[in-house]
């Protein structure tokens, strides 16, 4: 990854990382980020390369891809997240995903031969292609980015394809001619990316949060994973998303990753927590941020900060008596 | 109820009501708790008698029947229990229920004509009547032990029966000559007596406890009792016992009597409480208590008091990083 | 009991126990029960009397107490119906518990020196005697219409009290004079009767059903009653009543009567009685018959005949291909 | 996809389709498939190009990879699997994922200065890569067999990249040298591929079975996903994979890609997946098939099909009388 002279950056202005190159959805995001203090954007060569460079201190913070609302949960980062040092996600941006398929100007659509896109990406524009540029060819780009870059005209042209499937903000970066927008089969695609930090920097509840988190199960027995969601179901606490994702260990040896409605801070939160850490061989917490939708999902009867507090004082009148 | 003349009472020695007249199983449960103080032993008229006794501060303690391993719970002290002040449940005995068919010296088993006897007491000699004694009509008394009582020959014979079913004990206190002995339908029948007194007294943990809740249900819906038995599940938590009890305002409003294994000072005993106080309308806390089997049942993985512990240490560490 | 000249029985006119004597909340029960057929009414000493009678087929059906709003399940009859060959609720009735207190002709309230009434009946008047009659003793008799019985001045004067607390209808059957009226503590009290009837006379579903069941755990272990719930969870029927009650045969060693939502014939109760026949080590079917108060509650989305008519076909689609 | 000359194809035998090209895991995958009528293996260029051919009628059967132990569930081909008409999986295989990096003869590892292969490929040999060949540019391939494709001798030299990674098949078939073998960063990978046929085909059950099942919820609430599996729980049926997939429709809507034990001819699965259908929105059945590591878990207590069976008839019994 190319995270710049570090050197020549002043005091006091972070560094976000984003996956590269400029023109990717990933900056979108970044772009996105209400950031007053104005960090400055480097771009990484790839997920993992972003979270090294934060774990190792070149970076303040890294803006990564973890869900895509086509292709589901983005496994590198989760597997990421989840190995090495902890880290914690501090925010959250939602990117509208929409493609454009562009060319150097002059080329019409007629004379495209082959395409060039990150894999994710051509996943995204099939029935577009098949039905508009049924021969043409695909060439895998590292990034979509990446694919409208090597056309370039201020480049050299050494690509072998002369159109790229990629972001508006991509074509535009890099001079090309827009052939056809909105081409991507989901119109209503969305990507969503986390911003991640350093341990210590979870931000304040703000009554619309959300928290991710790694569990790995004592055991695989019938009835387990049942067993592990009574924590959230006892304190009324809500999953967003679940997926099993192999421990890498053996085919069939599964960990959870997890969303759940709501605030570490928030005290059902709290409780599931420390219900998940006794049940569980292990437990990763990996932050609780604001959601990006903003969306308020009032606590269910009995279970608000101020319910747990009271149940408390009610245990303490009977212990103390 | 007699609860005698309490001006004599010696300071410093306690007053332990119980089911009385002399001669009952409840008496003899009293006898059989471990008194260091030696407590005067106070006969009353009825459960509420005692309890009313003890709540008004002229009885230190009150034994009184909570379940028989036939008859089940019993309704008069579960609701008495339930209502009225807070007071809590401090021992429990285990009482093995043995009746003797007993009559006056002279008198023979084929010559009885009219029992007298508790109507539980006769439910529970049913079989053995039938067989034995089929043509005897039946006279119901206050008490098994009242039915001895009255045969007294040191009293005036004014019942309407010749013969007793009662506890050998009462035969012997009323100087009566035991026809059949162990006449109980069922030879493992054992009731279980529970030692109340006022708040402020639970005992401290022994490794063998139990806990004796009253819980009222927010609302009826299906699912709303899976919902409540979460609350023992997420915490590990065993029910010994479990009675949908009506609140008597109206048919179909129920609450729930349950025993649970464990102590209030054990961690996953207080948090289910907690749980519980927060899902439930009401909570009636009716004590932690040693128990009379002393059985001992460890912790499913993941809910020692240590567990727990850990857990918050490590939910900290999250929060103050 | 007195189960009368069966050989004076016109033939095809059934026979219906009740718990006696005349003047009985039983006998209200089965006055109140819809009969075309005009049954003979024959009055019972016992629960378990008028339940062998049924079973040695003396009688055609048996009307019994279940449950009462104050005292909860009337373990007698819970117990007669768990144990022997098998019989089946086929109704129930809602008598409302009015007591009244009565004496002979002429007696005031004032001169009342000793009451007599069935235990359960005393129970429930405590707080009226205490206000009115502080000083009155008790005398327990083998019924509330038995306490009227002995005071009816057209038969012999032996009984040691001077008024009754009954029902109404006692009071007037034996000819005796109404003290005071309404004088329970709980004035929504109603007692739950069932009608009993040999097995094969399942009434058809109406929608407005309720299935009585006695289940015996497999083994007791954290989280048993759970799983055992899950089984009504999964097709969501709705429990109205559960007790654990003592199977007999030691302190601890329960089961569980339960009364459900629904009829056998619906299909979700229909699969729930198989899920829990293959998880208990035994279920004891009592009958579906018609709710007294013919609230229907409209089955949960995906519980209805036709969705699981429905999904069966899916099924066999699936498999047929 | 190249699906060949299919008028060539003699009468009888079968066209098995995978992902190509020759030298995949995928193919490795079709090798280790048992197959009598020696079918025709049938190169394509995607997960959709694979099934849209079986769809189509042109193939008879597809080998796609279902699941990675060190990325997780395949998303194309869990999403292409879940849209479009039917297709049922009848088979796995487990292929060890085993890497090399090869390259044209003659060159040595230190020449190394761009590395070819699939974006997959290149995730699960980083730390390789990153001790080994620091500074080695990479390019993206179609598959790591294209990659070794593009270095193959016998073929024009017009690729970027001077070395690939793929597997040792793919290296032979090319006629590449290698540099240096298990180069992967997981001993332990594994990739789960699945044959996919048309509907009709379920194979019959083995004892070791699978199914595999997707499941849209009827709606997002607290305890949703618990409700849904109290369905296997109450079927004694057990998950081994559970995954949330976006459906497409918006973020945060989801529906779950699940494998349970046991056979759809298995009563409890087929009870299972009745009860799924009544609860679920849709259901999608994808198939039962032995599973490819053996492994027998024998039913829970109660679940077996004589349990079922027996709990039918006695059903029926209770009906019938």
């Amino acid at each position: 990854m190319s995270t710049g002279d570090s050197s020549g950056n002043p005091p006091g202005r972070p560094r976000h990382g984003y996956l590269g190159p400029p023109g990717t959805f990933c900056q979108m995001a970044l772009d996105a980020w209400p950031d007053p203090q104005e960090a400055e954007h480097v771009p990484c060569d790839s997920v993992l390369a972003a979270l090294d460079a934060l774990r190792a201190g070149t970076l303040d913070a890294a803006m990564v891809p973890i869900e895509n609302s086509v292709e589901g949960g983005v496994s590198a980062t989760l597997d990421a997240l989840s190995v090495g040092s902890d880290v914690v996600i501090v925010g959250e941006v939602l990117v509208p995903v929409t493609f454009v398929i562009a060319a150097r100007p002059g080329l019409t659509l007629e004379e495209v031969r082959a395409v060039g896109t990150h894999s994710h990406g051509w996943a995204q524009v099939r029935r577009w292609v098949a039905a508009n540029l049924p021969t043409a060819a695909y060439l895998p780009t590292l990034s979509t980015a990446a694919a409208a870059a090597g056309l370039d005209p201020r480049g050299p042209s050494v690509v072998a394809y002369d159109a790229a499937v990629c972001a508006p903000v991509a074509a535009r970066i890099h001079g090309l001619h827009i052939l056809a927008a909105d081409i991507g089969d989901s119109s209503a695609a969305v990507t969503r990316f986390v911003l991640v930090a350093a341990p210590g920097q979870t931000p304040p509840p703000t009554g619309a949060d959300k928290t991710t988190l790694v569990l790995y199960q004592r055991d695989d027995h019938p009835g387990g994973l049942l067993e592990l969601l009574e924590q959230f179901a006892a304190r009324g606490v809500n999953l967003t998303r679940l997926e099993s994702r192999p421990t890498g260990e053996a085919m069939g040896s599964y960990c959870f990753s997890v969303d759940v409605e709501g605030h570490i801070a928030d005290a059902r939160v709290a409780e599931t927590l420390m219900g998940l850490k006794r049940v569980c061989t292990q437990v990763r917490y990996l932050g609780s941020y604001a959601r990006a939708d903003g969306r308020r999902t009032p606590p269910v009867e009995g279970t608000t900060d101020s319910d747990f507090t009271g149940a408390r004082a009610w245990l303490g009148s009977l212990l103390a008596r």
